[in-house]
């Protein structure tokens, strides 16, 4: 059961870029992964000063090598992938783009100061190395957990959130700008600062009654983190040790990628998946 | 079955305003919050100095908009529910006249140094955004999983205090004046900063015996973190997949929300909910 | 079943000064813990100077008030009970003895400066407060679970010791004195201060290789402080919803407190329990 | 069953100074953690300046003292053993070597400054005082329950980290230089420092945009270090109370240390446990 318009190559390509479950798909999960730390490392060199001066023609280079090693692997992504829109318009799609342009868009334009700032756009493609997480089961378990107490999590941060607003006020009452407490949404950060144990210390109040309710805080922030904890904890306790899937198979058809390891046919467009 | 004295288009309004089962309800809902977060907006940037000299009219024109909409709210609420009392002395009713008094106060007695530290007041209008979160079931159950281990919570926090106390006299003792312990309050004060690991670094032990007691709080901190934690984690799984109510039903006479799915007739005064 | 030792009032005393089950009782509780918070309160006082200076003779009429109600209930503390020597040389007895000898010290011998220090010592009063969460069967719950688990948290901590001890020779081998890392007793101590998420900021690294040590130290600290939660909720959990017994009965022979509700004799020395 | 080549007395020793089941077999261990400490508290000492200078003679007498204890403790380690490869590329047997090479290498080769440098390795003898916490069977079960979730931790650490690489990014891009971000790898030592609720100070947001995001950062550090911690707890309760071996044989073949209570031979090499 063939798809006349889908040669064989595209089909053997399509298994090596965008699965793993092969040898060849491995290694070039592997070889991409090398690519996007380095151009990650060369970007965060880039913004030392001192060791930018000094290395400004190598990294240069090595900036255009990588930008054309992305840009033939970005379109092969578009050649072999049956419906390209799926891939172009998804989150990979735009990031694995976004991280091709800024040498091009420099090459034309040459903006020396905005050069940076674009270029640090390429670090989203540490978001890339997440997928090879698909290999550890357990991230899957680790994500579905999350994502079943997001509901829950989001009610606790916006409960939160309305605190901060209410002490923060408060606080820039009592302090005012003596404590550094200069206005409203300062005073509602250094209560974020303050709630979530961070405490940088760059704000802090002097005044007796200030310190008084800054203790209040930061009890209650002590004692409430216990919140998202228990609820994540509940949630993985009720998934228990259940099954989970370290299957990489994608449908060639629509990119859709949790299939069942025992499916032939993708659950979502009816495409059939590579073997 | 209606009651005489209550007439129908007071029942119309009561639903659309206590509740927000029906379209018109969820709407009026929605517009509420929207003017909530834009006078809470409006509070904070008049904080800001810079902001506040360049907009002075934007923000006297806005403050007496919102005062007017609050206002006509006030007495429609007052108005449609049968017992204006259980309202008024409930703490949104308090909360609620508390918001538009402000401007009313700064007209006929013009304190300008006063105005901003009681329009803050209108802050406290934020806990109403709180009440949204009854469409979202789990706050039901997170609420009550913290209302479950409320008494345990506070007896930690009890005992977190005590010893913040102990420890605090002794780091006064052994730190004096030389390393900012100026006094026990201040002392106690900077053990709770260090024992819910906030740590603010604005005064910090400099001798040797007083950065061992130190370190010993801060341990005792990290590890005694794991009790509330485990509180209410083992109530949230005692609790389970239980069914949670996400009726938002308000009693036309006494107030009353938390209703049965299925109930007619409010539970506690037994008058008739609105359909 | 009378001992003939053990006169009737002073079995009535007892019930009321040792234990909370009858109304006297509790009012003993009530105004002994009054007193106790009454005190602490002083002490904190004294020790802010500008106050000090000012109420001296008050404070020191306040002093002589609570040190001779305290005399007089230490007294009689030694008198109702059958066995003093049982209450003389336990936690509370000591306290109770420390606490009241503070002022007379200072009024035989005399020595002003060492006066707060000594008078430090009534803070320990404060762990009879605790006493009062008897009252809170949640606390047997809290306090048992602790228990429990104690073993397990101390090696946890004794293992997060040892880790201190080698990350903060190693930042000390790389920072140095330049970073504030002047030796390893200061360096272990900012490596207990990062692990736990304190953080002061009094000391940090500046150098690259430091920071990344440091990076690694605070993940750690981030990542293991799930060990001590789990394990409290582990037991809390396997604690479920067990009965606890809020019971105040103290035998009035050896003092045990921990009876069951159903007991008539001290299940340690077999003397008969009030009633 | 004796093996021919192995004589009595080293079975003798090797049950004293590998296992501690017999009374001078857990003397010989107090004597030995006894000395590390000691040599521990050495090395800190000296590396406090006014200290070292003030005892330079005691502390080159005791250097010497507890490196011939330490080299006549790993010699007869390796005499006793059977197959000496095994505890001399052990783990513990480099750290055992190691920490008594320093005093040799000074003597031979006189580097002072180099000195403090490698005696520090020393301290890596403080691993061996994990050894003790055998006879605790709470360890071993603290033990797996971290490494049965290791991979999880590993996975949720990965994941942090890659949070911190694109924030840490983004706060150099909106802080830039003169709130202290010089450069990228800076920002994500910030954002980790932030991230883990550490917050030291020393680098701090000052634009309203980087407070924004750095509120978020906070927020998020806070949701999410749930998920460790619902990881182990999860893995805790799984384990319940299973039993657990608090056996200390060791072969003395091949020094493998895990045994079964009732195990005769040892399960790795089938040599004849001591009984």
């Amino acid at each position: 059961m063939k798809h006349p318009e889908y040669p064989a190559w595209k089909q053997k390509l399509h298994e090596i870029i965008y699965e793993a479950d092969t040898p060849a798909g491995k290694l070039f999960d592997i070889v991409l992964l090398f690519f996007i730390v380095f151009s990650v490392v060369l970007v965060m060199l880039e913004s030392i000063t001192s060791i930018n001066t000094k290395y400004e023609d190598t990294f240069y280079i090595a900036e255009w090598v990588i930008t054309i090693i992305f840009s033939i692997e970005y379109i092969l992504r578009i050649i072999v992938i049956k419906r390209p829109r799926h891939y172009i318009f998804s989150f990979y799609g735009i990031v694995d783009l976004l991280s091709t342009l800024p040498s091009y868009i420099s090459f034309f334009f040459g903006g020396q100061n905005l050069l940076l700032t674009i270029r640090a756009l390429r670090l989203l493609r540490v978001f890339r190395i997440l997928k090879v997480t698909r290999y550890i089961g357990e991230s899957n378990k680790l994500a579905s957990a999350l994502r079943n107490s997001k509901a829950k999590i989001l009610v606790f941060l916006f409960a939160v959130l309305i605190i901060c607003v209410i002490a923060g006020t408060l606080m820039y009452l009592i302090e005012g700008e003596n404590g550094g407490f200069d206005n409203i949404p300062l005073s509602i950060y250094w209560c974020i600062v303050t709630l979530t144990t961070v405490g940088f210390g760059d704000i802090a109040p002097i005044t007796p009654l200030g310190r008084f309710i800054a203790s209040l805080i930061m009890i209650m922030g002590y004692g409430i983190i216990a919140v998202p904890t228990g609820i994540v904890s509940a949630e993985y306790n009720r998934m228990g040790a259940d099954g989970h899937h370290g299957n990489t198979q994608v449908c060639p058809n629509c990119n859709e990628d949790k299939h069942l390891d025992t499916a032939h046919y993708c659950h979502k467009c009816g495409h059939l998946l590579n073997a």
